[in-house]
């Protein structure tokens, strides 16, 4: 189908970044579309791969394990302190590739755009994204345009999908999480969630909070450096640590127990929480990992994340225990103990 | 962010595939989406890479030329003769592999489902999918699912991804049509446009029409073992032969000639386009080709694509000739000659 990889002008005329609106043409396939791909997609992402100009891109790849990942982005609004759509369609996806420890190769994206979204937001997502992928470097090899009518869409929606290569010895997965394991997170949660939810409502007396929204290539290659035996890696997205944690433990068969009072927080995040009534352990995380490691790796992979700008506040939270029922329990600051479940509804939706 | 990559069953309850509905909290990375993640996803496209259960999946690979390609599906209605957008979603990216001439390795598949949407018609559509990519077959490796508000979507929208390997010595791209090059397309035009439009609007007298979609993976590799310098390759899919046409025309710095008697076309196709004003050149196709080679290699190609199920109406339509201008022209039925330009507006909205 009509792709951003396969474009050079047709002709010149400009479309209107400052007052026009997406159209139901512009994803006919026609010249409307090639207009926006050309002077929207294809400058903002310009790359050689892009420019092949074909339905697909063409790479070159050696030999080895290859890992895919793919996200789809509904975060609403589309603007929040910190960060957009678009760098967060970049962030996301790229955290997902690598939390298996490889390095992130080539990203596409997916645009469903609502008609009339004004072109001059669009413009601004778009060029958040590439300068999001230009910083990592990944680059945008290939992408997709489709508009739907007004009231069947929400502006837009952007899904990007990332490859990436692992390095040979590097072998972290979901199910390698052991009894006496250390459990780290990389800073202070539930920032993203609350920063969403204080953009949306007016809720003035709190401020402003930024999403902690970014991508953790560089800490992880960092940490892989450090303690190449990492059992698990994750970020702690939708649902939180809470659904992250909880996902570990069934995957691995064990349990886990952590301390209330070593898990690092914004003070204005707990007292949203506490005022709103949310558990920030449930909280989304957008520049956050969950690292599991052997006891004796602990401290050391502790001390080089701290040197790491996007893991000051990194602290070790808990412990991996033998159980059988798989449950995540957290020693309250009172020194009591509560499980921490599995979300069953819905704390915050479109969260990303 | 949660993945149908990481899940094994947390619990059995039963989702209701019969009167259930996909609500918000399906997509809020707790137990609700585990629950669909398991008993839909997973059960439909289970195979051993989203079996690994991580944000990721993980998968070797041979050094050489690889292609990324990805397609957003907004097709209205999600069920049409022929097909529906979970088949459609596999055909799309698939075919966009393939006309490198690559041979297709894995997909991912992205879910933006709207609240309310019946669990029956997800699970119609997603077992669709999953027969459609297992025909080829080419596994669905790594997927995500998000869920927006009623009104906020349209049912369900997917974007699949798909990563291939292009074969040695193959070496086919838009900017390489030459004066003198024959223009093929492997079958009937306009089908699947004129079956979307059919199933929207009710025009009984013109009965139902199929779709044509449908994965031209082998017809592709069929083609390449015949005449491995195809100079190019394109489904012309939204714009339709028109659109591909002008775009290879443009990419290539070259014009086109063809000749209206010799396009084939299903009466009802032409039909409904004469009753209804359509110009067929422009209608979607989801399950045909166009392609360009050297004279020489045309004919033998043409018998060879004629032998394959899926070019049995295979036919020569024209010609690459030399014009700075780079238009595509027609020899019409009366002797005359047009310009088959760019579409500019847009004939007919969400078609794939």
């Amino acid at each position: 189908m009509q792709k951003a990889g396969k474009r050079k002008p047709v002709y010149t005329r400009k479309l209107d970044f400052r007052h026009g609106r997406v159209e139901m043409a512009h994803g006919s396939g026609g010249r409307a579309m090639t207009q926006l791909v050309d002077q929207l997609f294809i400058a903002a992402f310009d790359n050689h791969y892009l420019r092949q100009m074909n339905d697909q891109a063409c790479f070159p790849v050696g030999s080895g394990r290859m890992v895919m990942s793919t996200d789809c982005h509904v975060v609403t609004p589309l603007f929040f302190p910190g960060g957009d759509i678009g760098s967060l369609s970049v962030h996301g996806t790229v955290n997902d590739i690598v939390m298996s420890g490889a390095r992130p190769l080539y990203l596409s994206a997916g645009f469903i755009l609502e008609e009339g979204l004004p072109l001059a937001d669009l413009k601004r997502i778009v060029e958040s994204m590439a300068a999001a992928a230009q910083a990592i470097p990944v680059p945008v090899i290939t992408g997709d345009t489709k508009v739907v009518e007004q009231g069947s869409g929400d502006g837009v929606f952007i899904t990007t999908t990332g490859i990436g290569v692992v390095p040979d010895g590097v072998h972290i997965s979901s199910e390698r999480a052991k009894p006496g394991d250390k459990i780290l997170v990389s800073g202070t949660i539930g920032d993203h969630g609350i920063a969403i939810l204080l953009a949306r409502e007016d809720f003035a007396f709190y401020g402003t909070l930024e999403s902690d929204t970014a991508a953790l290539h560089d800490l992880v290659a960092v940490m892989v450096q450090t303690a190449p035996d990492i059992h698990v890696l994750r970020d702690p997205t939708r649902g939180g640590i809470a659904a992250a944690l909880n996902e570990i433990a069934h995957q691995s068969g064990v349990g886990m127990l952590l301390h209330e009072h070593c898990i690092p927080m914004k003070e204005q995040v707990g007292a949203v929480c506490e005022f709103l009534g949310f558990d920030p352990l449930y909280m989304a995380n957008e520049g956050k990992l969950v690292a599991i490691c052997a006891p004796q790796d602990a401290d050391r992979l502790l001390d080089k994340i701290r040197t790491h700008p996007l893991g000051q506040n990194a602290a070790i939270i808990g412990e991996v225990i033998e159980d059988n029922h798989c449950f995540v329990q957290m020693e309250t600051r009172f020194g009591g103990r509560r499980v921490v479940d599995w979300l069953s509804g819905d704390q915050l939706p479109r969260i990303c």
